[in-house]
């Protein structure tokens, strides 16, 4: 018997890399598990996880909706309206008994593309958002965005042929989805001079690139808002990426799980690809994400979202359709998610009052860290920070003393993972380095969430660290 | 623009083939759609879907445990302790705070492999079955037993080269998760006449063809119990299929998920693969899966399950958490599903009386339904069907009609679709034809659960359909 080794296996999944959940993060679970013992050492009591979108995380605590929890309380176990009918509000009693008069049990399988009336929901929902009908059959729901990011990909990549543009920097999903199903990456990068924005110079670039590669370019990925940028892209460049889209037959894929994540709507307001594609009247095949991790809702352990298909053919959508049936049915406390995001309280019902506060008060968290966080950081040597209109991050550039790069260079490591480790460790405050998210040759980026309890401490941890780095490697 | 066809599509997404939600599942859709209008005009009031092993489906309706769901409808919305503190149980009550202290909110992520508490009570439980020490970072917990399949799948199969040892007839998402991967399907037959047994000397045929077609034998999935068969295997077989994977280096992917639905456990008991690995101390790599889908749980919609790793060194453990990670995590509501499971109430516990009522009525029914079944089928003319041990499913043979075969060759259908397509238009029970799971050439056959709740009905209109079919091509 020969022992199996890595080098047994399918040689496109060494190459994958996700450093969301990489060497930083592995690093911060072991500091938290040392931290349970009393003479640990460490110069801080918790390691706080900004490497990864998690509102709800135990030390964050981001407070959940109370009416999507109460629903599905009523959907776990049917019987409680009995022991709740006079206690909770009717809305949220009827919500639940209408799904489940619909649904029957949540512990069956639904429809693959998840429950009919629920798609029913998210069309409307999309119609009210947009101003253009939305068909219940071009929506399929999933287990979190990123499960039909990797069900889209998966169907568009002929291995080892297919090309598909994506944002530098962008969220490590395409990447390592790209590696899994031997795509070739079509990097683009955003102009971060410009707030990030996105340029077609640069696309064109990369479809030359491409051409001159013999790699058939397919699809183009779009993060809007964006991650790790937080820019959100205004009108007029949304309707060139469609007509570039058309004029090179490309697949757009929006990622617009970000969408209600807005902290300045009067100046940089969210429009859907979904929508411009309509205005426009342009055949381009769309596929838009949605999902309930981000947003006010941040029900990231639901696993739920949706992706909605635009100017896809029936036998596209029909494929679609048999690939999402082999993995059976996305998982229905994610889906009753979604039916709660897409169906909110309305004015008139018993639990808008509550629901309106606790979703204004996570806005205006999100915004007032948001732009506390930039605002120090842009005060710092050596660091520079686009003031994010949108999404839940920031993506700091930091100019680095050379002895730090040095160093790196012969622990090799990034400059920027360097930096993010000895953060981790002096801290506990878990970011991630730029290199995950690509970035140009020479500079340096880390991601960090705006999520943060106490954003002073937070801050100022952040400030003196940096301090401490740079006069550590000479810098100041 | 050209828009957006199959052809442009990975070719290996168009082979994909999954028959439990195929065309029989569509049409079945279709006919629920319209009894839904008063002039249907079909001859039957419900559509039964037998294609697939879904207990709490509405129709069906296996009642859920009461345990899991008011543990679930706490861990929803916490406050709800307050509210019934004096009527649900002391142990739900305590399970639920000492889930919620450990993991927080179910709306974070967790862990990439699942909450560590959990994996620690997994591993426990592993242990109690099979005497063995199990290590909670050898476990994963997924989305279902299908997607951990679906991963060591993909990380084992370097596509166009690896082949994967498949028994025919086998649970259509193995050879359509091999088709998106393009891994090589080896299929070895099992041994109808002797109760679907696994002979090894069909398995060394199947090696000697790889062999010869230049293809590399990876791994081998047994399924036990059986799925379409029912089948469970003795521990001398086991034995000898660990070594033969000693001798040829083969990874064992062990489908467990039916290790609790045992009809007649006194002589058909269930050993697991990890058991007998350990007895013989075998070093062969295993991954063993297990689900909440199944059982008497039934917990299907909650995506639920786990694998544990055996003889898995730490580097491709690590590529496995890798990959896990790219998806985040499995959902929580599926992980707390596996708590429930792993940690039934106790005999001493406040829950444990209801909690037994609950899964011996469930045991009882399905032991009493596939006897039956089994029976009243075997006595129909042109029928023979091994009287499943375990599972959930029957897989009844069928002596066809010479004029039946002729039409569905006409009509460019196997003859056993055409049996299931007339038995679905004219019943209402959807199943699933044997060419879906695999069979000889020239045999027919189909895979039907045994689960409904009026078992008399419904075999009568199987035995009904059977006679008048037979008649209809001249067959009596």
């Amino acid at each position: 018997m020969r022992p199996l080794t890595t080098a047994d296996l399918n040689p496109a999944i060494l190459k994958v890399q996700y450093a969301v959940r990489g060497e930083l993060a592995i690093k911060a679970e072991e500091l938290r598990e040392k931290l349970q013992s009393e003479s640990h050492g460490l110069p801080f009591k918790k390691v706080i996880s900004s490497n990864i979108g998690n509102p709800q995380q135990k030390g964050l605590d981001q407070p959940f909706l109370t009416f999507t929890r109460q629903v599905a309380a009523l959907m776990e176990y049917p019987p409680l309206a009995e022991i709740v009918k006079d206690k909770w509000p009717q809305d949220v009693l009827d919500r639940a008994k209408e799904l489940q008069e619909d649904i029957g049990s949540i512990g069956a399988y639904s429809h693959s593309k998840g429950v009919p009336l629920i798609r029913k929901h998210v069309a409307k929902f999309i119609e009210e958002r947009d101003g253009y009908p939305s068909d219940p059959e071009d929506i399929f729901l999933t287990a979190g965005a990123s499960a039909g990011v990797s069900l889209i990909l998966n169907v568009l990549i002929t291995p080892n042929q297919t090309g598909i543009l994506i944002p530098i920097p962008q969220y490590p999903l395409y990447t390592a989805t790209l590696a899994q199903f031997s795509g070739v990456a079509l990097p683009y990068h955003l102009s971060e001079s410009e707030g990030w924005s996105t340029s077609l110079e640069e696309i064109k670039a990369a479809l030359a690139k491409a051409k001159q590669d013999s790699v058939m370019p397919r699809a183009i990925v779009v993060i809007n808002p964006g991650n790790p940028t937080g820019a959100i892209l205004d009108k007029t460049t949304m309707c060139n990426l469609v007509r570039l889209c058309e004029e090179h037959s490309l697949v757009l894929l929006a990622d617009e799980v970000y969408q209600a994540n807005l902290h300045r709507p009067d100046t940089h307001p969210f429009h859907s690809f979904k929508q411009v594609v309509r205005e426009l009247n342009s055949p381009i095949p769309l596929f838009s994400f949605h999902s309930i991790s981000k947003g006010v809702k941040g029900e990231c352990g639901r696993r739920g979202g949706y992706f909605e298909c635009t100017n896809i053919s029936d036998e596209v959508r029909a494929l679609l359709y048999k690939m999402a049936s082999v993995t059976l049915c996305p998982p229905l406390s994610g889906q009753i998610g979604v039916d709660c995001l897409v169906r909110p309280p309305r004015p008139n019902e018993p639990s808008y009052a509550l629901w309106k506060k606790e979703t204004d008060t996570i806005h205006e968290a999100l915004r007032h860290r948001t732009q506390l966080m930039a605002q120090r950081l842009n005060s710092l040597p050596g660091v520079s920070c686009v003031d994010s209109p949108g999404a839940l991050y920031l993506y700091p550039k930091l100019e680095l003393p050379d002895k730090a790069v040095e160093e790196a260079q012969k622990l090799g490591k990034s400059p920027d993972t360097l930096y993010a480790l000895q953060l981790l460790e002096e801290t506990g405050i878990c970011v991630v380095p730029g290199s995950g998210f690509g970035q140009k040759d020479g500079e340096h980026h880390y991601r960090l969430t705006c999520l943060c309890p106490g954003v002073e401490e937070y801050v100022s941890a952040l400030e003196n660290f940096h301090l401490k780095f740079l006069k550590k490697y000479g810098g100041l």
